[in-house]
């Protein structure tokens, strides 16, 4: 496996372009005749869009995605769903496919009419400037930012097992609202695998379930979500590398959004280990993960682990205090140790004041990537959860957002 | 029913104080003879001092509380129970009773060794200074104070069907780590009713339920948390005016800790009505008043009915978008408008862009006490949730808190 340029253009046939205007954009991915999987929001207020592509993913082909930023359409009644229905036509147009070929994504405020002329030029404009192209692929990533402070992308290719090289390319937009079930993210992954409907919703979902689902920004989920991947079926047979690279890449892509959640400073990393079992394991990294007083301690650089104890005890999984240990780990590339320091081992506390273990905890949380390690030690179930610290900045992007 | 001065003084025959030293704070209040209830937190890693007052509060009857601030003397290992069970004889020495009749609260940081010999000191100074005063209780209430910003005293008095007067009478602390299943929060409730522990306890979990339980500040559960109440039997048989005040007392206590929660500027009141079951009423209004995208709008007193609409859908609650209907009101005593104004109507979006109900609903927004209201037309069941917004003191608290 090898990670490549390109995005979603990585894949070849693929085209894409977006447009910016002020505040709303336009991304446009088309990969012509795509099997098509989805994974979508289970809020159960359910935006125009979400409603509109659930149609066209069931039919289990598609071959182009259009995304506008800035206003989610949600809540917006009869009307919206015509105007999800209008991107979708524009598109579908301009690229002479059929109108249910097309998903349709919408991201930004909930509750207020799309402001669907300005969606229109933008529509125009993405359309005309399609290419296959690293360029493509980044003007797409652009378009659908909202809070997010740079796009983002990311691309693999990988060796089939009966010779054919495939690759995967993804471009997703955070960055606030994610929640174990997805916040307003969207992710958009193209290929060139060939796999039916249904192996592709399994094998997506494989890697939504250790990725997206497993990333927190604030613990509110949007109403707008949605993973979608398109394969063309022009190189080889969907296999267990394939898989893998899919796995890779929508961990990435998760990372990427943890980093840029809204104010974030800091990535976290949580995994739990020797869990009794993986809901459990799930459950209590995601509990570290989410929890504020965790968020706001590595915000400070302050190894609190005792609210991280605290966190997976109320996480609802299975633990024994008297055997529970917890490590700090910095995975910065440009950090100097990459040593784990256990800071509670099988119940007993190492950082006390005073000891080489605080000194050592507190240096490493003075990085960027901070990696918590809890060994439950009850079983050998394994979870890993991304998320992000809470700033000053989440405060006052979310205090501010819609003024 | 009618508010009373005096806190857990208010009630005859019980003895409180306090006394502090820096960051470190010594409480006791003393009720001979009582019968005893408590409720304790669910957490699965549990402090010292809970293991050693689930004990007392088995027999079913105590005659003193004893509560130390400044360490949660969690995460101790044997030598917490040590601190705790010290604790709780030194008090029982010089109160003349048994040691299995004190209950040991400890609140503070996890996981630092107890400061024993401050705490031994403080306690001390507290037993010499009991009385029977306002002055009293509020020395207790200020003892066992860690991040709440003023102390918390609450107390009222009512007349029993067979004519007697009772008095219930509580201190309590916060304010972060408060949850739905309650955080590092103490509530100490003294009355003179005459109950079985059954009938108090029943009594007590009925008035948390409607209170401590629906308070978020910050979704964190603490290892820690207990309400406990002690009626020393001198007024007259426990009945439903006593349970009315009780959870009178309740809901006031846990409004005074939703206004202090860490870094609050504002309470914030979400009435659920006509859900389908108590169950998901209760859900949604704890979904809206944990959301960091609603609790940062409030702050920022942007009416943003999207987030709140959005916290509903992934609540679990059953719902349909199309019959909701939002309201906001603000409850501030000074606010010159009372007024309730209605941003969603059955579905339908009112506080559109220059319309008088967004003006009124940016105005009802500037005042301090925000109550939102969901109807979710569905049932009949109701339930009431009582939280703060986050604002940057959030951060700045709980960043620095251990350092």
């Amino acid at each position: 496996m090898k990670i490549i340029d390109g995005g979603v253009c990585s894949v070849e046939g693929v085209l894409a372009s977006g447009s910016r205007n002020g505040k709303y954009g336009v991304g446009i991915i088309f990969n012509e005749n795509s099997t098509a999987a989805a994974v979508f929001t289970s809020n159960k207020v359910v935006a125009a869009p979400i409603i509109f592509s659930k149609k066209s993913i069931e039919n289990g082909s598609i071959s182009a995605i259009v995304t506008n930023s800035g206003n989610a359409n949600c809540f917006t009644g009869e009307k919206g769903l015509q105007d999800s229905f209008l991107m979708a036509k524009m598109v579908s147009e301009y690229l002479k496919i059929d109108s249910d070929e097309v998903v349709v994504g919408s991201t930004g405020v909930i509750g207020r009419e799309m402001p669907i002329n300005i969606i229109i030029s933008l529509i125009e404009n993405a359309l005309k400037t399609l290419e296959n192209s690293s360029d493509g692929s980044k003007r797409a990533a652009e378009a659908i930012m909202t809070t997010d402070t740079y796009s983002k992308e990311f691309a693999v290719k990988t060796t089939l097992k009966n010779g054919n090289i495939v690759k995967i390319g993804g471009i997703t937009k955070g960055s606030g609202m994610i929640a174990p079930n997805m916040g307003t993210m969207l992710a958009y992954i193209t290929t060139d695998v060939d796999a039916s409907p249904e192996e592709l919703q399994k094998s997506l979902k494989e890697a939504v379930d250790q990725s997206f689902n497993m990333l927190v920004v604030d613990g509110d989920e949007s109403t707008n979500d949605m993973v979608v991947i398109m394969a063309n079926g022009r190189s080889g047979k969907i296999d267990e590398n394939f898989q893998e690279a899919l796995n890779f890449l929508c961990r990435e892509l998760a990372k990427m959004m943890a980093k840029d959640g809204e104010g974030a400073t800091k990535l976290i990393e949580v995994e739990i280990k020797n869990a009794q079992s993986a809901k459990d394991a799930q459950l209590a990294a995601k509990a570290v993960v989410k929890s504020p007083l965790v968020k706001t301690a590595i915000f400070g650089g302050d190894p609190n682990w005792g609210r991280i104890v605290a966190a997976v005890g109320y996480s609802g999984a299975n633990i024994n205090e008297k055997i529970i240990s917890v490590s700090l780990k910095a995975l910065d590339e440009d950090h100097p140790s990459k040593t784990e320091v256990k800071i509670v081992d099988k119940g007993s506390v190492k950082a006390y004041e005073n000891t080489k273990e605080l000194s050592d905890a507190e240096s490493i949380m003075k990085n960027k990537d901070i990696k918590i390690t809890v060994d439950i030690g009850l079983g050998s179930s394994t979870a890993t959860a991304y998320g992000c610290d809470l700033s000053y900045d989440y405060v006052k992007i979310n205090a501010e957002y819609t003024t």
